[in-house]
């Protein structure tokens, strides 16, 4: 054990400390006043007390009230506030775990039943815990000690036995005499709390298995503002009002049936916005040198054991398969197995790479039942799969060519797309040089189109390096989303082949790439976006006529067949005032509102309304036509005739 | 029991006969000369032999040598032909059955191994019973005697166990000296067969149940003449040269993989095709006023036992379903039950309705893995299916409606259609009232349309009557395809409802309607209707461009990607003469080939050559681009720009 150890700081310059010098001691050797300032670290990556020391090399970060991590020790405290105003109300509340989460915390805990009224009451309670301004202190125990303290507390008792097995002692936060098993870190004493909130109550497991004691879990949030909170709750207001499921009822987009549980049923219109999107990929597939095929959702499983996601999805038990006369079957869970092998059944010279398959392939995954929500968790799903079969030497070509036309997708949708280069990691198949080859590619190919995107070292699977794509959605929520993935294992497990310039076998590099998901994803993703208001091209009812009377029927009619005849138009025939009718437009986020009455149908106009409320009468019919024609055409994100 | 029985003819006049008068007799009875001719009876539809007595009112029918149904009488007896000449040679063959069929005979023997060669020799000896012209003799014999005779053959020891268990005796046909258990009829000596050949041996199973013993099934056929036996020979061999496998494979459409039994794969150029198709129906379906909708292949078993399907599918062993998770899980076996659920989640009016929902509906029904063929006989297919839900009064427009389009889409392919009402059977449910007018609906919607059809009298399933589709191909073959059917159980099982005008709610009539039936069956039948020779709109390459010379090339690259680009079109660039890119062009079944030397450079035409081997030169490229824009517009079914 050297004496020494080195730390890097963030600027890259290195000090030189004691071996098991703590976090604090490295601010303080930094500096008097960040060591004043220190609340915790982040060292290479993980975020720890300040009092932890440190026994090897390692990055540091030092984290202050300044900086995005006090954030999470604010929130930390928050459960830990929590958990304290619970057993001074029930004392006989067993605590399991509560930690930060991103957008708060929650604490898992046993022994009491909850509703919402007693959420008030523990608030209050937390309200003069946090008013009280209590210090909290870090204090070590033996583990004997621990476990006499939790002698009641099976949770508590179970992380001392698997977490804190090699431990000789362990640490406890305390404030105003309450104490937790914890390794913090922390703020420094309650009243930095600037707003706290209890959020809702829901149904756990320990440590998330079905096997075990069902637990109570609290949300709540804390910020270091009042105004944040505020914020914060707005938010949650908002995206309450867009949730998928709620909009997608109103709109009657879709439904997820009892007999069908995570397997969407697509209704009309919901169907119709699948359609529009289908057709916008298959287009860009064509752009991207695709060809489609059809793969069954029906195989032998067979299919997937030399390619070892047999092993992978069917002992994660996260895989459709039964045995029925003396076969085993299963459904797949992807369709880059069956994509493989329609290239093998194909002879490819080094001059016909690459060979792309694209398909809109169903694909089923057995989520657990309490996992499914809506169209984002779900079993069922249609991804806009691809794979491309090519040479080494095309990865820079081929991934760029990708991204360009991601980022054209995303564009259109109004959502940003955030990058994440995953890099090899410990388990990796395949040479260090074709990952460095691989990697090399996907970098050049981000920074030539001037993509920016964060590194997950390491974090690659093992056949492969990763752009993985999140988009950031109007409520400034982050959706993994496509994808776009090496990988080196499948063409060498099933041994691939094209004939090179050498005349000799050479095994192509497959890419895995999801433009926009699946349809169910990034459906339940846009509908919270837009909340409802789709672009004109996407809008299962793209304009709506009104007549101000039933004697404007065959007017509206005419409209209907001819004039608009190429759109999606409904009348509104229901003998209501043209209030009523628009009102009802408006709630049905129908993007135009054609409002006829005597006058339109004598001049042969219609008075136009959008569905931000504003209105133009007299518009000649052709001119409105025209314009809808080129905001469709152009796939343009708002309806745009009256600005 | 009475003394006589009624007896009605053809021509609907009736004869009084005595009771247990034979067919024979009834024949004298009409006329002497008809007496010396019959060969025969059809009574009540079923083909028997001319001793058979008649022992209750019938309608008969007197087969002659001038019947249609006489090629069946000649046809058994020469599989009792085939039988003797191979007991003759191999006395230790047992014989199974030996049935005529549609197109031939078999007779399945065990005892024996047999080849291709061995047929010839079978063959020979066969001609030479022909040409001794054995009359063949009915014998009746008890049932113990024939125990007897059949000590040593199991097969047909469990026919008389079986099939004669309540006859005291059974009747034998002897030629000379040799004997079979047999109903018969059968022509008067085997002299009568005019041609015959053996066509080919498989493997089947003692009453086509794979736990039984294996058989050999030998196939062979027989004529009046060798006329129409050359002819049907051809015609066989026509249609294996046209085997969709064959050119499935030929042109790289599809393949069905071990891994997926019964599940085709569909590659690039066969997507393409079924993609034109989708479009095409997606088109049709519009028109009809279909919305569509996508429905899980994956759901709860529990979906189909309100509707009945699950006894009916799963006992039989056709449906995937197991259970997972304490689930029992199902692959759709059907669209139906899905589309019945959405229509459910809906409020429906009297006006509202029809209600329609289409979907391109991938189902999966497990079929014995020895049925399996190609796309013919599938697993996995995908129907362009759609379900009505209609007022009954609307029964009669909405198949009307249903009936012109599937007349349109049959004639784009130049398959007639062959029309069968299926009517009330003995276990239909619902009453008498609305079968009647749902059966007079169907009825008067052909009648309207000037379709003849077949009625098939009480062999509609319980649940409502259906029209049955037919289409007959190029070869005169004809394949059960697409189904126009009612339904009152699904409507009622499940209390779908709309609310009349009355305010109370009735129950609507489902319609069920496949319009090419699946994409899967259709292609089949198509690829060898056409031998791969598409449509120029189905065709996945359109028009392959064949430079004269390589220098040629940068013009046939500006052709297909500009004057043609909205063609499906390739390039031959290969360094063959032109001659041999023709013969390649033809042999891929390509409609057109553009021939591109300097001359047509220079003057801005192509040389413009059809599948059919007719050529012309000079061709503007702007009058070619024209022509094929409307061929491809209008689907018409061949290259005619030469025509």
């Amino acid at each position: 054990m050297s004496e020494h150890i080195t730390v890097v700081l963030p600027d890259g310059s290195e000090l030189e400390m004691e071996h098991s010098a703590t976090v604090e001691d490295v601010a303080y050797e930094i500096g008097p006043g960040l060591g004043e300032d220190t609340r915790a670290g982040v060292v290479d990556g993980e975020l720890v007390d300040k009092a932890t020391t440190l026994t090897e090399d390692c990055e540091i970060e030092i984290v202050t009230e300044d900086s995005d991590e006090y954030l999470q020790l604010i929130r930390h405290t928050a459960a830990h506030v929590f958990a304290q105003a619970l057993q001074r109300l029930y004392p006989e509340a067993k605590l399991a775990i509560g930690p930060p989460t991103d957008d708060g915390f929650y604490y898992d805990v046993a022994g009491v039943e909850l509703d919402e009224e007693d959420l008030e009451e523990i608030e209050s309670e937390m309200l003069e815990i946090i008013d009280a301004d209590y210090d909290l202190e870090r204090v070590e125990r033996s583990r004997e000690e621990a476990f006499e303290i939790y002698e009641d507390n099976p949770y508590k008792q179970d992380i001392l036995d698997e977490e804190a097995a090699d431990e000789e002692v362990v640490s406890f936060y305390v404030q105003d005499g309450w104490q937790d098993l914890c390794q913090g870190p922390h703020v420094e004493s309650t009243g930095e709390i600037g707003a706290v909130t209890l959020l809702e109550i829901s149904a756990s497991y320990w440590r998330g298995d079905e096997d075990n004691d069902t637990l109570t879990r609290v949300y709540g949030t804390a910020f270091e503002t009042e105004e944040e909170l505020e914020a914060e709750l707005q938010r949650r207001e908002e995206a309450k009002e867009r949730d998928h499921r709620k909009v997608g009822r109103e709109m009657d987009l879709f439904s997820v049936p009892e007999h069908s549980p995570g397997c969407a049923h697509f209704h009309p219109d919901g169907m119709t916005i699948r359609r529009e999107l289908e057709e916008y990929i298959r287009g860009k597939n064509e752009e991207l040198g695709y060809d489609e095929v059809f793969t069954p959702e029906l195989n032998k499983a067979e299919l997937w054991k030399p390619t070892g996601h047999y092993d992978a999805f069917k002992e994660a038990g996260e895989m459709f398969a039964w045995e029925q006369d003396d076969t085993e079957y299963g459904l797949k869970p992807m369709n880059c197995a069956n994509h493989a092998h329609i290239y093998d059944e194909g002879q490819y010279s080094y001059r016909d790479l690459p060979v792309r398959f694209s398909e809109f392939g169903t694909i089923y995954r057995n989520e657990q039942s309490g996992e499914l929500s809506g169209l984002l968790r779900v079993r069922g799903l249609t991804q806009d799969d691809g794979h491309a079969f090519i040479r080494p030497d095309q990865i820079t070509e081929e991934i760029t060519s990708t991204l360009e036309v991601i980022e054209q997708i995303y564009d259109l949708f109004d959502l940003e797309v955030l990058y994440k280069l995953e890099t090899k990691g410990d388990d990796a198949v395949g040479s260090d040089e074709i990952w460095e080859q691989a990697t090399n590619g996907l970098r050049e190919s981000m920074e030539s189109l001037g993509l920016e995107y964060d590194i997950e070292s390491g974090e690659a699977a093992f056949y492969g390096p990763k752009i993985g794509l999140d988009a950031r959605d109007a409520l400034g929520r982050e959706w993994t989303i496509g994808t776009v993935q090496l990988d080196f294992n499948i063409p060498k497990r099933l041994e691939l082949s094209y004939v090179g310039e050498d005349n000799e076998e050479h095994r192509p590099v497959m890419v895995h790439r999801a433009l926009l998901g699946s349809f169910e994803r990034f459906m339940g993703v846009i509908i919270e976006h837009f909340n409802g208001n789709f672009p004109t091209w996407l809008a299962p009812e793209q304009i709506r006529i009104l007549p101000v009377s039933d004697d404007n029927i065959p007017f509206a009619k005419r409209l209907q067949n001819r004039d608009f005849g190429q759109f999606r138009v409904e009348i509104e025939d229901r003998s209501w005032t043209v209030g009523k009718k628009i009102q009802q437009a408006h709630d049905d986020r129908v993007p135009y509102m054609l409002i006829v009455g005597d006058d339109e149908e004598e001049s042969e106009t219609v008075s136009v309304r959008d569905r931000f409320e504003n209105q133009t009468q007299d518009v000649p019919i052709e001119q409105f036509r025209s314009h809808l024609e080129s905001e469709i055409e152009e796939k343009r994100v708002e309806p745009d005739f009256l600005d």
